[in-house]
């Protein structure tokens, strides 16, 4: 299988500008060849400026960025790309919004097909998984389904957090949602990304990037702690 | 209108015990007519230990507790109920099994032709409102629609919390998330209702309780703070 993903948790860390603390992965993943990127900016409501900050923060890296929500046919644009970035906000605006274009598929096919780079920050990175039933975002507007695009056989929380002791908040905690989850049969893993960390995919090989690290929820089992340069590829493999 | 609510924030405060912190209201709502109070466990997995919880919580009150999961018709239990208390835990969950049982109309026309007296707390207040999407839940189920009970025009965020300025965590405040709802078109208010507070509706009257005030959100208009005992009656007329 060609595919290739980087999955970052968020956009910008605490302390830097966008995208700012992913620049080197960014590169590393795109590498010389792209010199076009597809970006996906339906997650927010401003599509045009958000597009300028893509634009802002790629072309000096090398990469021209071309909007999807520029394109007279979304499905053309999808299927001409050299490379794809589906940036975050609102997990459920964003769905919702890969239905509504009809290129959710197209998506898919080329990046498992033709190994079309993509890369998904926040909620980007929610929609390249199983579901979107582990985000963190308020559910805006009704998508026609929580299915996501699935290239991956597991789910990510992005912007993960452990508990705070010292909170007084009574909401469930992150892991709390989480284990709610999989009290649900049949769900699949979630890998709990921290905000600095980022999944990087290449073919049937997975391994964590960034410094913060990541927290593993598997039904029925106890949670695992991985630390940044983890081998993570027995999560493209198995069941569980 | 009839209509008697009281739609609680949280189920259980900081350093005191379940309904602890509203234990008063909860005896002034029901008072001393309601002998039996019909309890909706669906939010959370484990339906026995929660109803052996709001059991062993309001029979010292001097209520007895029905679970409608153990009548062998829901429907039938809606429409005997003398009071009707939902709980807290996964808000997409609740929602769907509400559906999927086919109560919910039967309990929007029982409270707001019968008076039934109406409890919620946390997922069993965004129930009784307009809509699921201002919930802090993740949707880790697939309801058949977003719509609520809709006993109230507004809808409401639970457990609101104010923006931390200490924190270093990138995804969206809580304002940020509603801010994002209003983004789209005709969206009602959002009663953004603190731990601690809660809102009791009687007929045509709204009035805010408990200890930590609220934070009104209307599309299109700055937010406004409302101090405990607050006059909220406009919510239940204006179209906003
Ligand atoms: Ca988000
Ligand atoms: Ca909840």
């Amino acid at each position: 299988m060609k595919r290739r993903l980087l999955l970052v948790s968020n956009s910008t860390l605490y302390g830097s500008g966008f995208l700012d603390h992913c620049q080197q992965q960014i590169l590393g993943f795109f590498g010389k060849d792209v010199k076009r990127v597809l970006f996906v900016p339906y997650a927010l409501h401003d599509r045009d400026a958000y597009t300028r900050k893509a634009r802002d923060k790629l072309r000096p890296l090398g990469y021209e960025v071309d909007s999807i929500h520029e394109a007279s046919d979304p499905v053309a644009a999808v299927r001409q790309a050299e490379a794809i970035f589906i940036g975050g906000g609102n997990t459920f605006r964003l769905l919702r919004t890969l239905y509504q274009q009809e290129v959710l598929t197209e998506i898919r096919r080329r990046v498992l097909e033709d190994g079309l780079p993509y890369m998904g920050s926040s909620a980007g990175t929610n929609v390249a998984t199983v579901s979107i039933s582990t985000t963190n975002d308020m559910p805006i507007v009704f998508p026609p389904s929580f299915a996501a695009i699935g290239l991956v056989p597991f789910n990510i929380n992005p912007h993960y957090q452990d508990p705070d002791p010292s909170s007084r908040h009574m909401g469930e905690t992150r892991e709390e949602r989480i284990r709610q989850y999989h009290e649900e049969p049949g769900t699949p893993r979630v890998l709990g990304l921290r905000e600095g960390s980022m999944l990087l995919v290449e073919g049937d090989r997975a391994t964590l990037l960034g410094t913060t690290g990541a927290r593993l929820f598997t039904r029925g089992e106890p949670a695992a702690e991985f630390s940044p340069g983890s081998d993570l590829s027995f999560l493209l493999t198995d069941a569980a």
